[in-house]
């Protein structure tokens, strides 16, 4: 096991284990809020990790008592022109799809508070590991400024009803909620959730990077065509994927009954 | 507190408690049923309370054991032309979009069956409160005629599976699986409705009106839209919203940690 | 009523009961996977009952200990083209997107393991019960064969969260678990499945079957739909399905209490 611990700036903490990459926001007395700087950081630690071969897997945590508690009120307020507050939004809305885009999938590893685009960090993720005790809110209503693009992700996750009521009410969901809603993929007991997080991340690790990369970016895609585009599209998908030494190595491996040796083209 | 009753029409009851207006269908002994005039009495309300300033939140609400049965079969019946039959389907149509359309959030305040059309609009509200011993029908196949109009706003609330089971068979669900299946934000004690609502209904109308109606707004027009485009669109609104008298009091009054006042643009 | 059991080559059995058809995958040494062989037969047999008119619901059913494992690997191996294996996928496509065109609606009765291509088929029907102890995956990912055609129908049925699990993981997911996702309509004791799915496909077939057709084909054509526009379809769906026989019986019915009597035209 290779074990790498990185201090990336003032804002971020990596560690690597093996292939499995976790990214730790690490401004708890900022309860992590993603002021242009965290949002920065993360951009690059994604832009880093995009081109990285031996990453397979990535985690996003949070120090602190709060996982995060979205955008930095008071750099928000101290934006005078409506050009810096749409140069933000925009830096924060291409964090999100850089998520999405990303080859490895990304697990957010949620404890505390998950709030306002805390949640859609959390919505963006691949999967989400959630203890029992994490709380997910939608209360820019409260402040005036409406969660206008944290329920993009947040709408693409759980219906609307639910979505509605976290976004006009601003009350928060518990994580058993979250995981009947949809919102996230895993409730484990909060002293789980390192373990439970790193197993899941390490499963996936084990995997195919080249079959997840795939597989990945073609759920993105097909989901917003209508039926037959994305069957003709998933189906030509899957016959590339077929041409590949990993599939061919994996149904061989799969026939012979032996564990499969991953290329990791 | 200002309470105003009035009675609009034979059809309607209005109940205006400060900011917060109910809506009581009242025609208990035909099961509230949608007729055309019914509809019409809905559609003027929702008109007069779309231009209300002063109202910031909608109850939609029923008087009698059934919330409300769907169309009028009986007249259905009585028309011999299907120009009759259009003119009506549009007409219900177009009152179902009303309500998504409505500055105001509406919130469907459910007890007894909600049925065909009658379960379309619990669909159609932006929020809905139900009983313990509520149900939920789409039974049109049962008299031969599909509820072809309701399963837009079902199948955009509930899962595929589960909105097909109540089509084809038309039977109904209960209020709890009306929440697990995203069909209604809120299922409570049968004797806790209206205050349960209310209360509901009063917390968003203490919030800011004009950021909540660009919330609303910017909702269902972001949830038809690709990922790319929704986040290019929730971004400018985000920053519109930023430009608001209400934002910059919001945010104010969090970093001074006071309450806000609302100028209510 | 009339049973009638047919030898459909060597992939298929089939029991007609009166006007539900059962079609039964028959390989359970091969775990009745989906070989070009079966989904031809699978086709052929959906195409015959597309223009029967005295089959109201099929039910698809399976022997042996698992429902179906997914495409035949071997066979999927021996081919040594890419074109050999777009073809292979575009059938399994054309398989699926047949079971939702088809007229009747489809009833997945499902026990034990359905994988990979094997839980799109359960997808991809209109309706699918399932005992207690079946279980659902997509474990193409473990062979470097990402599920991507699966996923088209999977992520029309559950949301985005717990589908990524699926296929980032290959985990199976319980019977429990696959209702509250949405991915199945019915979950039933083992001991009850075949008479609980017979029982919701007589249900189904005693509709009027043009109204079912009717409805199950705007079902799929208005969810691809923006709210205007669906409205709209489903409005001119609903003033045409108003003009036939079966609805004027069914209301007439409904009016005078008593039973209806469709003419199944």
């Amino acid at each position: 096991m290779t074990l790498k611990n990185t201090m990336t700036g003032n804002y971020l903490l990596r560690e690597d284990n093996d292939s499995v990459a976790t990214i730790i926001m690490d401004t708890p007395e900022r309860r992590n809020a993603l002021s242009s700087q965290m949002m920065e950081a993360l951009h690059a630690e994604l832009e880093a990790i995009a081109t990285d071969r031996t990453i397979h897997a990535v985690i996003l945590a949070a120090n602190g008592p709060v996982f995060c508690a979205g955008h930095d009120l008071k750099e928000l307020k101290t934006i005078s022109h409506c050009d810096g507050h749409a140069a933000l939004f925009a830096q924060c809305s291409d964090l999100m799809v850089r998520i999405v885009t990303l080859p490895q999938p990304v697990i957010a590893r949620v404890h505390g508070m998950a709030t306002a685009a805390g949640c859609q960090l959390v919505a963006s993720c691949d999967l989400a590991v959630a203890t029992q005790s994490a709380r997910f809110a939608t209360p820019g209503v409260n402040i005036g400024l409406f969660c206008s693009t944290p329920m993009v992700a947040l709408s693409r996750n759980i219906g609307r009803k639910h979505a509605m009521r976290m976004l006009l009410t601003g009350d928060p969901i518990t994580a058993d909620q979250a995981w009947q809603m949809g919102l996230i993929s895993d409730v484990v007991a909060d002293d789980m959730l390192e373990n439970v997080t790193q197993e899941l991340a390490e499963k996936i690790a084990a995997k195919s990077a080249s079959t997840v990369k795939i597989g990945k970016e073609a759920f993105y895609r097909q989901i917003e065509m209508p039926l037959n585009a994305a069957y003709d599209y998933a189906s030509s998908v899957m016959t590339a994927n077929m041409q590949t030494t990993d599939a061919g190595e994996g149904i061989g491996a799969f026939v012979e009954k032996r564990p499969p040796t991953w290329r990791h083209e």
